[in-house]
């Protein structure tokens, strides 16, 4: 039997999960919601599945599962909303950009027992899980430093700078789950800088563009992430990971394997846009992934719990970034 | 409105077609035949389409065009009668294996007026592609010389053998056409050579595992092919060429883009598999680029005359290899 | 004329240099001295010059520089005294452990007007110097971002960690200079973190084995460098620049271009077994640049002050890493 | 005991011998002769040897070896002069442009029981030693396919062009020694293809400057070669072995590991400019060779027999390409 999904958010990230839900054998895409009526009209059209409701999608005995694509100030209500439906939740991080409201949240989803998966997508990436199966198959020993290396290919509107939580709390939190995916360790302390070089406008909305970040956990595993706004060569992303007995490196998808050769040299082609042509696999992969853990009745991850986490670690970072500090992890 | 598609053959190139078909949103699978009966209901129930007899896919209303996936000795009388029944026809390559029934076979569709695709994935590749494309824009000048490498991952079983038409005409033939594809001009003379290294059986059979190919065209561009059953290390295609400013190349597409390093130095994983998955992206464009074709009215290509065109070659190199000499095209 | 060199210290960094000028058309190397004489002597026989005592070297006419390659507690006292003779000095990095002693011998090296360059090699790398070129041409607009990988291939013995100052004055001290060479400004706060990860005895004897460390300028340019004493795979060297304009990066040097496929994958072998085989073009460049700043009368770089400004950057790292907290440089 | 050079012939090949020759610490340059007198003593101002003329050379009591670099019409005659002087001889490629000539050559050496070297300084390359050793190794098993690419940057002059032999005998002659070094089997059978696209004036002189050339061996092994007068993108020099168990390649060097990334894509530096250059390390090793094969007494490799089996290659191929027909090696 399929399970079968309401989307919730029919915007950019809505129709990548559309996509990944419409192109999985086991998953059915039976309803769409947004508060902006074309959008949802026109994705329907698109998958060939009906426009509905919050109401209408919460009292719907066709919906296992809702996927939150919505505005983040509006995912802590819906997840706890739905959770108390009885649906299994698929939410787009942040849960919150309040860590107390997170918190709040989360205990509603483990008092009424809901599924809920958060959406780190990178961790699904084909490449990435690759390295991860090779630590654990102890390839590299124990690992001792990874180097993340996140660029984004221009800055983001000035309209989502405001509402992003800043540059910590929207791009670094992919970093840092994947840090503490990696790591294998919880971390203890952060030590970031941060700088406007890309955008003066982001820097005159409170925000930064251009950060360096330094994790440390408690058996003194270390790891530097560097985010930029802007990568004029497309979407950078990128693991290094030492460890006792070697190296692993997950280089960039190339879109184009082709090269030319002139008088100039050698030319490669530009990575992908962003995410939604990067990440496509990935986000095949998170929703397999979560499909499979409600028919195995398995633990799905990454859990509420890994998204309060990676959002303690941005607030610390913003705090280090601004007090110029090494902050502690309690 | 969608294309409404019939699928001929359920085998293993047969659910390639099914999923590039069922993935595109202008494409629909009405139904599937197979010989084999049990194929022909799992592709069926795995799509959401029906089962149905030749006739009744001749007849039907509800069926744009076919896609032609059967085995090779039923290609030119399929063609025959779709065309006369009106269909659109995609047809994996070869249409025949003589050439005097493809001739006969592309009479026959030209009377009709029937639009005939043939199954050369390996042009709608999207680096292969890009690399047509930065020809076309005059980024090396003059095409010189092409190098082409296509190895598979290891020999095909005995019957697949006897029935393939042999090295040049199953495997080659791809080269040939993206020789064609390539050169931008028609090849007159061929020369192979070719030898059984790889497995004794199938020179018993009457065939060869290892071959490399030159070619030369009017004007002296020159062109090297080599040709393996076996690559240990995954299905190697690749694509070199030379121009009068600079050198063009499409390398190996990888699965995953991790590499590991430790004492024994720097390692990467193998490539793909084979076709099924290095070719996912080019077999849904090639499907894209049909239905594009039908609806803009548009020349379809590759074209019935290519599929002649590269069988000719084939034959050419199967007579250099065996009467070692070089064979001029007429 | 060619520039006539005694060499100080016939040890393995000696060894080095004594290639490096013997290679070089415009050098003549007249003299080794070393407190271990059999280590003189063959270095004498090897490069067909005299051993001679510093007296004599000192007294020398036929003698127009020094390169100074004995132990780092020796270096000083060393520059001071050849900077009195009126001879120019090459000094292996560093002048010494102590900031303050750097201070005085540096106002030695002023008052007696003497020529002295500090050996920081990599400067000199013909790769990292194109680096430097691109950077100056305006390839990458404003430098923002860079990232420093050094690694070395495996431990030093405990006499040898004993003497060396720790980590951060050891082998951190080239990515500091590589740092200011490269962000073309200074820094104004150091945060470095440092555990024993590698070998127990490296902690027992009070210092660090790995290490990662934030720099940041007064415009708010970032680096990050992260370093370990063990590297399974050979000697890593990696640059990584970005720019407001896009990235530039060096590679590591692989000592043989060769690479091997079979089911595994495909494999290539380790890097450079160290800094002697990784910078032998490095160690020539360097002293041909030396040369011609003695012919030119053009400035020495890297200074004396170079050397310093590395120092002050890793007694800042040291603090940080022990105190645990973001230091600032006055 | 160092071995003493006399270098005959102080042209561009003849100042690369000159830099192996200094710079290897077993050997010694005594003396240098030219017919064109200023070219010798500059060569013998740089590296500090006496200008001799070839009586004094013959002579010479103070010369173990000659190297000969002079135009190829003398060098026959050179060989057979020093050989009856009993002198060791490394003489350039290729003995002769005539087959019958050099078979006399031959016959003088080895009835004056004289050490010939024959200069293939391919074979002596870090990178291509490498692989001839992993095959030695077994560790890509049978060699079953070799496909060599080489092409010069660009075209030499006309009056180079009339002395070379053509084609095949000046440029295709080291990738036919090549071909034999990787196959480990004399080849049978040749067929070759020459274009003039590079440049109409080495068409009107007879000549070609872009060729494909297709080797088989007696068990079926095969090779394949590139070539052209003209790469852009600089000297390109790449080797690829096909195995039954796997795949050997050896890259391009390159002389900058460096690459830049914006929004055109990534760009890495042209090749080496061309031999001198690209094969320093092979000029040395092949010296060190020579040296350390006339103290052990051992084998000189490549021999005379190498050098006239590869000019039998050429010629072949200059007559397949010529009449249009494979030919076959008697």
């Amino acid at each position: 039997m399929s399970v079968c999904f309401a989307l919730l958010g029919a915007g950019r990230i809505g129709k990548v999960h559309a996509k990944a839900i419409t192109g999985n054998n086991d998953a059915k895409l039976v309803a769409v919601m947004d508060a902006f009526e074309q959008a949802a009209s026109e994705l329907a059209a698109a998958y060939d599945c009906e426009v509905r409701t919050l109401d209408e999608i919460e009292a719907a005995s066709d919906v296992d599962a809702v996927v939150i694509c919505t505005p983040t100030d509006t995912h802590a209500d819906l997840i706890e909303r739905f959770a108390r439906a009885g649906k299994a939740i698929f939410c787009e991080k942040p849960v919150d950009l309040s860590i107390d409201r997170v918190r709040e949240c989360l205990d509603t989803v483990r008092e009424t027992g809901a599924k809920l998966m958060v959406g780190f997508n990178r961790r699904f990436d084909p490449s990435f899980q690759a390295v991860r199966a090779a630590i654990d198959e102890g390839r590299i020993g124990d690992v001792e430093q990874v180097v993340l290396t996140s660029r984004d290919p221009g800055p983001p509107p000035a309209e989502y700078i405001i509402k992003s939580g800043g540059i910590f709390r929207d791009m670094t939190i992919h970093d840092f789950d994947m840090a503490r995916f990696l790591l294998g360790e919880e971390i203890i302390s952060v030590t970031a800088t941060a700088s406007v070089l890309v955008d003066k406008e982001i820097g005159e909305l409170g925000d930064f563009d251009t950060a360096s970040i330094l994790l440390v956990t408690a058996s003194g595993r270390q790891c530097v992430i560097t985010n930029s706004r802007r990568a004029t060569y497309g979407y950078d992303q990128r693991i290094e990971i030492h460890g006792s007995k070697g190296m692993l490196a997950a280089e960039n998808q190339r879109p184009l394997m082709i090269e030319i050769a002139n008088e100039q040299g050698y030319q490669r082609p530009p990575l992908h846009d962003f995410f939604m042509t990067r990440y496509v696999e990935a986000y095949a992969a998170e929703i397999t992934s979560f499909i499979a853990a409600l028919r195995d009745g398995a633990e799905i991850t990454p859990t509420g719990e890994d998204g309060l986490k990676a959002l303690i670690l941005a607030d610390a970072a913003l705090k280090s970034a601004t007090e110029k500090r090494i902050v502690e992890i309690g």
